[in-house]
């Protein structure tokens, strides 16, 4: 049995399990750091009683997050806004109360890999659209990291040719593709979500628009055999068309191997039941199992 | 000993040794493919004659390739607009030559490896920006491939603010990076190449701005330890001062890892004494020998 989390800044999904199920679930709400760690120890603790042992901890976390193995800060949450949380060591914490192996990764990393398990591929994107817009890549069956890790949400975009007026929402590039597309970007242009909007309002082609030149670009520079959309902007279905037809649109041709038929099926939405950052959790808390800790550090 | 070849549309660089030096170098030109495998072939088998047997061959080579190893049509080019080459297998030309195993990447994917192993990281993209903009990818120590492999030259950018007059020379997508940053799109735009225009003139800061933007991307979507500019444009040595400055203009301070330190530390010209790509092909050549073929059905 093992122990997962998918770490949010609004809250934290914990599970006892593996990927192809949890045995029991928890949501804890995220507040101060002491006050979340307890509960989500707290739950590991009981469900050990009544379930058994559990062998590792996964964890796909909010970041961002420091994820190089030779950095001393390996696994702390590093330059986040969210007040007290920032330089946190979550891996540490469970360490220090279970003295088990914990791997972690980016939330969106983390779901990257769920979606790579569920799909059979080694190459593929997970996109996030919600009050941000994240994006997980598999590369050659590992999660892509590097000199930090992706962070493709902050893409700077074209515009869509009549969206002349609105300034964008991220803090730092106002109108990259998260300061135009995310869920606030939306509400803060058109005053509400799209799922309010009629079919034929222009909010449906613009976010289209956006969302599709972030696949055209993730296919240009990544090349993956699958682009799973999710997050809450995402669950209105009727995008998904219009996504592909704007990815199509983007790549004019260029890539041989993307016409109508592969936009149908490799842009398409999580496959995962669960929260496809837990199913991952449960996947890096297996493969830490199998093979020699990079956490001995944390003793 | 092995043999490489970087397969180019105007020329072959072919070698025999190892990713530490060449032997014996010859430049083939690239004219129809008969007389251009055959002296290829000519070449390694004089070679073999005076240094002895070859244990494999690497080939990076100019594409599309198609890189599937599942597809029937592994290994050939695609759809490429040079005469006559189009479907060209280069691995079966030198197997039905020789009988030797043979690994093929794509050319930008080959220097990615050399550079890779030069700068000592994983992570790391190369890019040439010359005749066309190419960018070769190592993730996780591999080349990145997928659905088809990474096309990031022709990555939608944003237009430097007066630069509006100019529509672009990509034949696709008019005004992509390729179409705006390339040599040809130099020329186009200001009727000669960079080296003839003084250190003031405004081409200058315009092409850093597009070299600029996709840097940025690759930070952002790839998180590269090392992004190495080649190619002739990039031989101008002033332009990597700007393309910093440009890069992280870019990135706002988004991403933690990137200053200006990093920036001088990881944006920087090839190592690779030899061609990258033919010094990569010599390295995917050596891997190759150490793993079971996936061409046997190449026999």
């Amino acid at each position: 049995m093992l122990g997962a989390i998918e770490a949010g800044g609004t809250k934290f999904v914990c599970g006892v399990g593996d990927a192809e199920g949890s045995r029991e679930m928890v949501v804890v709400s995220t507040g101060d750091v002491a006050t979340t760690m307890g509960a989500v120890c707290r739950f590991f603790t009981d469900a050990m009683e009544r379930h058994g042992p559990i062998r590792a901890f996964g964890v796909g976390s909010f970041g961002p997050l420091e994820l190089d193995p030779a950095s001393p800060a390996f696994g702390r949450i590093t330059t986040t806004p969210k007040p007290g949380w920032r330089d946190v060591d979550i891996p540490r914490w469970l360490h220090s109360a279970f003295g088990l192996p914990v791997a972690i990764d980016t939330d969106v990393n983390a779901a990257a890999v769920a979606e790579a398990q569920m799909h059979g591929v080694d190459q593929l994107a997970y996109v996030t659209i919600g009050t941000g817009i994240g994006v997980g890549l598999v590369a050659n069956g590992c999660t892509q990291k590097g000199m930090g890790h992706p962070e493709a949400g902050h893409l700077l975009v074209r515009r869509f040719p009549s969206d002349t007026g609105f300034a964008g929402v991220c803090p730092f590039h106002g109108d990259c593709l998260e300061g135009m597309a995310s869920g606030p970007a939306i509400k803060a242009r058109w005053g509400t979500s799209l799922d309010a909007l009629r079919s034929y309002h222009p909010a449906w082609v613009q976010q289209a628009y956006y969302v599709g030149q972030l696949c055209a670009s993730l296919i240009l520079m990544h090349a993956p055999e699958r682009i799973v959309l999710g997050g809450g902007v995402m669950q209105q279905e009727c995008l998904f068309p219009l996504v592909r037809t704007a990815t199509l649109q983007a790549l004019a041709d260029y890539c041989a191997n993307w016409n109508e038929d592969t936009a149908a099926r490799c842009i398409v939405p999580p496959r995962c039941v669960e929260p496809s950052g837990l199913v991952g959790a449960y996947l890096i808390a297996e493969a830490e199992c199998s093979r020699p800790s990079n956490l001995e550090y944390l003793v």
